[in-house]
């Protein structure tokens, strides 16, 4: 399977194209949008994420609710497009808007701008961008779909935000209520409170993320190659995420922290 | 530079996202769809080439005109997609459409069918399609772009069609006015005659397009190694594409030919 | 599978590593050695193919006559690699040979050599040369090995030699007992003699290959995406192949001409 | 840049083809000697690294001291192949040796054993081995000299191992001095006492190694395609080794932990 994702972060979307989907998977709208719905759940996000609220429209690759065994394109619309055509157009405008020139520390403004040649760093950050991860969660929603043929599931915990330390027993439901996707109710909060603390210092935490793959199949991956190794093409995928949690007091420069 | 293309013929439209394009590359559907109603022109084309008239839109990777460095997104609509939204329908209809059972020779059809075990051939043909290449050809476009700055042309004549041969000249305005893309009016009229006569018995004719690349950069591909080799990359290219040309009388079956 | 190969054609020797090759396939050099033999073989090969006499040496992937899942490394030594240690020393050597600066027609000396900035074109003919498909015939064999198991069968003959053309029977007796490859004992005979003839005048000349496989497995390649169609990897792969028939007369430069 | 390897841990020996180096970089082993040499120091390793001694032969892709643009390919022995030759023979063995049948936990045993379907355990450990490592270590060489070239430098010390933290100061030849490469003396001698207590135990300890990367060029890897993000081919890089630290008292059975 081969998976390449394009789109902006205020342009009008994301676009995934997934090349060999097997075919006869049943897949809708219903197997994806839920993942893309928690993506944007979780205590400290910014308000970016009350807005979007992402649905996902599949073009291609799925008729009449199972996958064909052609490439499948994910399509999911930036809710708040409109406001930002004229900064975002394709064609030239009259009247450009003012470049964006401040380089946040932590991310890939710098190298990017040096890279392309950028003179505007909004050519870089529109990519470099958590709204980049909806496409791939959208994708992963897809992969889900496979493994669930096999009996295979994929669950995931919070254990650590900045000094709070929980144990993970991967209790769907109580990470789901939880604000911080962390299953014991007190520590859930404690992580909480240490988040807007933090937030008021004008400041970001890191933390750390458990996940659980069950009934595995045995022989994904090899130790033959080095680029084949499961442990090598798990941590590709992981630390290539990049969550920006923004958390920021009023007045204050943006602050951001990379979490795999 | 990396390709992947998905969409069906009868389905909402095509998508392509091109990876690695450089970034500050003049760009625009004006650098495209000229490509995409060239692929249009042509005689004996089927009377979906007249209804199509494809136009791309850009959703990704270029801004005020020029690419970013992000990938791009290119989508092209399916023009009467509206006359199968049941046929083709993402979600399961209550009143599915009968199955497509005919196998056309010469096509992905049997093999299809086989590959990914369908029962309705149409979810091979959706894909194995000459539509599909029009995601190619948008591509192309972008490619030629990239070309153009360094200089190098790409230029193309029909040279046989059947038992006429051409000497190609490659002069553009003689084969874009001919409506088999032979500089040679007379062995042009010749070529259409010859489709014509094949059409009317029922048949189809094979040829070969010559093509001339011009200023080319040293150094694209290598002999050092088996897959990098720029004749072996440039066959692939060329031979993956599926171009059914249908010329048929009225009451016969479909008949359809691959050139390369 | 993916498969890399590396050496020079007067270096120690060519070696290839086969990756993916499936666990358990019976393999030795006695599935491998008579292709390296039936490369040497054909009228008007050069006095090289003589002194060559490959054998491979089966140094990883395989262990008591049957793969393991392990990648495979396959070594053909050079046997006169003796002849050429100064020429091809890894190390800087004292008194260093003259380099190659006539740059052959038709071959990848001049592209390489802008490619790469060379000064000896040495640096590109040893690479760019029929001794590399050395490595890849015995790949080859490797893959015959593994189609054998599903019965797959690839046989190939010769068609057509300048003006000489044959209808191909597929015997492998009458095939293997030509020195041209053809089955047609008078049609091979005057084959060799347009050969011989060319030659003497200084020239070469070009040729059709028909190949014929079968008891194709439905499914190989896909229709659903442009790198994956069956017909553009094999295009790839043939063409990708340089077999350099040097005919020479004596006193002449050399001539070569590419053969797909 | 590619990278494929083969060899096993007890066959003839490791081999390593590096695809697109560039040409005219300075290369001889005298630059790849050393990091094998340091491959196989450090505490606590077994007795196999004392017999082993590493050296590379370039037999591919260089020539006259500096590469040509071809290939690379390398070469390790298996200095006591020799003993192994029935155990490991290509071709098949009269009395062949007693199958291993122990499964090591932690290890790629099982899971190798179920997705090639070996009866013989040797089958994936001759290939999932801290031996493999020594091509990688190899090819890191030629890639240190890339990076030599343009100012880049890599330098690694040991932050933590079992309950003993360190604060790396990258000082190289204090690093190099220790005999488990942590550059603080005192906390050097802590680390080597609590690798031989959890050896008496019968134990193993895990640890924390730290790198330092200076000088980085800008734009490598890129935020724009989820795969070819820096981030996530470094830890895909690192992930996939497994440096398996044998610490074992008399009489008890191997223990193993992986080290990132």
């Amino acid at each position: 399977m081969r998976l390449l994702t394009a789109g902006e972060s205020h342009g009008p979307g994301l676009v995934a194209i997934i090349d060999g989907v097997p075919a006869a998977l049943p897949l809708g709208p219903a197997d994806i949008d839920p993942d893309l719905h928690r993506r944007q759940l979780g205590y400290g996000r910014g308000a970016r994420q009350r807005i979007e609220r992402d649905a996902v429209t599949i073009t291609a690759g799925v008729r009449h609710g199972r996958t064909t065994g052609a490439p499948i394109a994910l399509q999911i619309p930036n809710r708040d497009a409109v406001n930002w055509e004229r900064v975002m157009s394709v064609e030239p405008v009259p009247d450009p808007p003012a470049a964006v020139t401040r380089l946040r520390p932590g991310h890939a403004d710098l190298a990017g701008a040096l890279k392309f040649g950028h003179a505007d760093v909004r050519d870089v950050i529109e990519r470099s961008s958590a709204r980049e991860t909806a496409a791939r969660v959208a994708a992963g929603a897809v992969a889900k779909a496979v493994l669930r043929v096999v009996g295979m599931t994929v669950r995931s915990e919070t254990r650590v935000i900045g000094d709070i330390e929980s144990t993970p027993r991967f209790d769907s439901d109580a990470v789901e209520a939880s604000d911080v996707r962390c299953s014991d109710v007190a520590k859930s909060k404690a992580m909480v409170d240490a988040i807007a603390k933090a937030r008021d210092a004008g400041d970001t935490l890191g933390g750390i993320v458990a996940l659980r793959v069950e009934r595995v199949v045995p022989g994904l991956g090899t130790a033959a190659q080095w680029d084949r190794r499961l442990d090598g093409r798990i941590a590709q995928a992981l630390m290539s995420r990049c969550a920006t949690v923004t958390s920021r007091a009023p007045g204050t420069a943006p602050a951001g922290s990379r979490v795999a």
